[in-house]
């Protein structure tokens, strides 16, 4: 059994923002699946996804702190700078994290640790509304 | 064709960890697939799975060393430090590497290549025994 | 539907290298799917695969110099070193990035975002030829 779905995130500020039901939401046949894995392909190159803490919004804002400090707008070395100081990190944190997530299905529902809820990386200042292409295989 | 099995990890000390045979022996419903997929997702935030070189223990020793170097525990950005000063960084450490692995199945066993190796990446000091919800799809 | 390919990849200098076509053209079985998912696996331990910006040579140029930075040659806590300074960084590099993709396919191809490309990311100085293992599933 096969569905896809391309979905659209609300656009969100910079930063690392839990979108779990908002994703949940807008895949009404999760809930057709027995057993199964959910691929979601973010369509972008300068936002990623991943899982994480899903309770302390203080671990969302550390993200983004370690993230900034790790691959820093004003490095010496940034040679692609025309689309602005925040373009060339965003594009590098993008690929770190990554761009898709292969997350397991249990009983209609993405089954996940207690404590894993699913990240928006937004890493553009004013990245906007972020498009996934939802993927769905399993058993009913 | 589509097994699911939810499999515990010995708890391991801080550090990298090969983990490919226990995984293996974990997961005997592998035998049975011809051609297919192994989806390893780990059902925490603080531990994370990566393919990496499977002979010198000196390897795994110099990533714990590189990635306790490039999230170090005293930042003076984290704010979310009430579980310890382990414990910020473990989940940044998580992100990095991700919460799972996607591995081709060829035969009945992981199609790996020659130097390639399961590690479990233990992020905590004491982390305990970590699960996993291994997913299998192909045929027979 | 399964389909499992064993690809061959063009030797590329250390550095990031756009290989969307090369990985197309050698998988011709991708166009009978109409819906399903690519699994692009890499069989080695210092190379990885990503998906980022399909445009400027600058943002490859750029990511190399980000990880060569962060993850430095000449680091004093490498004790890994008789395969040469770029191997332990290698090894790391591949790791943060990750063996392997998962692209959502579409109509016979991969269906990615307008500005995604994959990456091949050579992380050795003289690392040859690439090989991938590519696993293709879903409906005709």
């Amino acid at each position: 059994m096969w569905h896809q779905r391309r979905i659209r995130l609300s656009p969100q500020p910079r930063g690392f923002h839990l979108v779990t039901r908002e994703v949940e939401r807008a895949v009404p046949e999760l809930g057709e699946l027995r057993v199964g894995l959910a691929h979601l392909h973010i369509l972008h190159t300068s936002a990623s996804l991943t899982l994480n803490e899903n309770a302390s919004p203080d671990v969302r804002r550390d993200f983004a702190s370690w993230f900034d400090h790790a691959v820093p707008e004003d490095a010496p070395f940034w040679t692609h700078t025309t689309e602005g100081p925040d373009d060339m990190p965003a594009h590098v944190k993008a690929s770190v994290l990554g761009p898709s997530l292969t997350l397991p299905v249990r009983d209609g529902g993405f089954a996940l640790g207690t404590w894993q809820g699913i990240y928006l990386c937004e890493h553009r200042d004013n990245g906007g509304a972020r498009s996934l292409l939802v993927t769905l295989c399993g058993e009913g």
